[in-house]
């Protein structure tokens, strides 16, 4: 079915994917980069594999969740180091889900790290290298024009939801899912659709039987080798989901 | 009906104010001082007046909010340097509203000073020295158990209220309300109450005139003599309010 659809023009470079236009309008070329970059993107590395895992990872969950009733912008894992998704227009925030304090929430508020919330903590961060990503609440959302309240709510819905189906997926693996980040696009006819990555890049995993970490602190913290961690989570959730690696 | 309360131990000294108990359990004793203070309380200073203007400004406002169907907790302003009011379990969160932009928000977002909003902005900062007042959403305020949704939902409605009768208060006086901090109390039995104080030290005012600085900026700023400043606010202040400074 997807055969026909041939790279195009790089559209834009990110820290860890390039993405391509293609022949089709409503397709992009996702390339997945063997690449790692922490302190936002001050540091950065080759690592191994990495593309081709994060590549594998994010398919089957997209997959997982489409199937689950929760629509997003994957279409095909065409090879080993692409994805085809569908052409949205990305709203610049990334949406935080935390289910246990870790990172800037442990920083910020002085919390215990891994502290269970009893319900999910949403945040939003707005998206500007220029301004470093600032924390941002629902009202500046508003003032900025950034995104309308409808979208912001439906930001929230679906947000909830990928975060109930993923603890499901992670609990299955043995691993306690922390926290994640995802971000969303609006389609041509203005619908709010998941987008971009799900990934150990993206979220924050531990390990429910030996803490250890099972994501991206493993290069941020210097914790050993990233390959090792990620294919060790390829392998959980490939037999989750009764696939390939 | 007053002349029976009288100043008991000190309770709490804030950077402006010195909170007293007094032989009613219901009834505090508000010691305004005549002292400034800039970067979270490191820089501070004597400002002659100051705790008068300030106590008479916000007495004003208080009387005037309540006149128009805004409870809050002012009772009584016994004499120059003294307010009597509702003893009230205060809620750690400031509460800011904006009309333009100004201040935090400015640096924040890299919008230009005083870009008007076309809907107020509403934000909270947690109130702990420890932490440095961090800025905190709805959900983080409900995952660290600093107030129930519907304690955070009231304090919203009240805090635009105050903004729509102090913008009004403010035009008339030739005044831009630029943004405003409010702190709010829980009563005994559980209601939401405007609490602390509304002065041009919590306030951010321009004279629409001539757009100087009509507030604590003049201090923040070394933009000339404070008690001159605070003095021409509650002059213009006791005309529209038909009362003695």
């Amino acid at each position: 079915m997807m055969t026909a659809v041939e790279k195009g023009d790089l559209l834009y470079t990110g820290k860890a994917k390039e993405m391509y236009a293609t022949n089709d309008p409503e397709v992009l070329w996702v390339q997945y980069l063997d690449q790692a970059t922490a302190l936002n993107g001050k540091r950065k590395v080759v690592v191994d594999q990495k593309g081709r895992l994060n590549n594998r990872i994010s398919s089957l969950i997209f997959k997982d969740l489409a199937k689950h009733g929760i629509p997003n912008h994957f279409i095909d894992q065409p090879s080993d180091y692409v994805q085809l998704v569908k052409r949205v227009k990305m709203i610049p925030l990334e949406t935080v889900v935390r289910n246990a304090a870790s990172g800037s929430f442990e920083r910020k508020f002085a919390v215990e790290h891994l502290t269970k919330f009893t319900t999910p903590v949403l945040e939003f961060f707005y998206k500007s290298d220029a301004l470093d990503d600032p924390f941002i609440n629902d009202s500046q959302v508003a003032a900025l024009n950034v995104a309308s309240g409808e979208v912001v709510a439906e930001m929230k819905r679906q947000a909830l939801l990928v975060n109930t189906r993923l603890q499901a997926i992670f609990a299955e693996m043995g691993v306690q899912l922390v926290d994640f980040k995802i971000e969303f696009g609006l389609t041509a006819t203005g619908k709010v659709l998941l987008a971009d990555e799900i990934s150990p890049d993206s979220c924050r995993l531990v390990d429910e039987k030996t803490q250890k970490s099972l994501d991206k602190d493993v290069f941020r913290k210097n914790l050993g080798d990233l390959t090792t961690v990620y294919q060790e989570v390829l392998q959980r959730l490939a037999t989750v989901e009764g696939s390939q690696q």
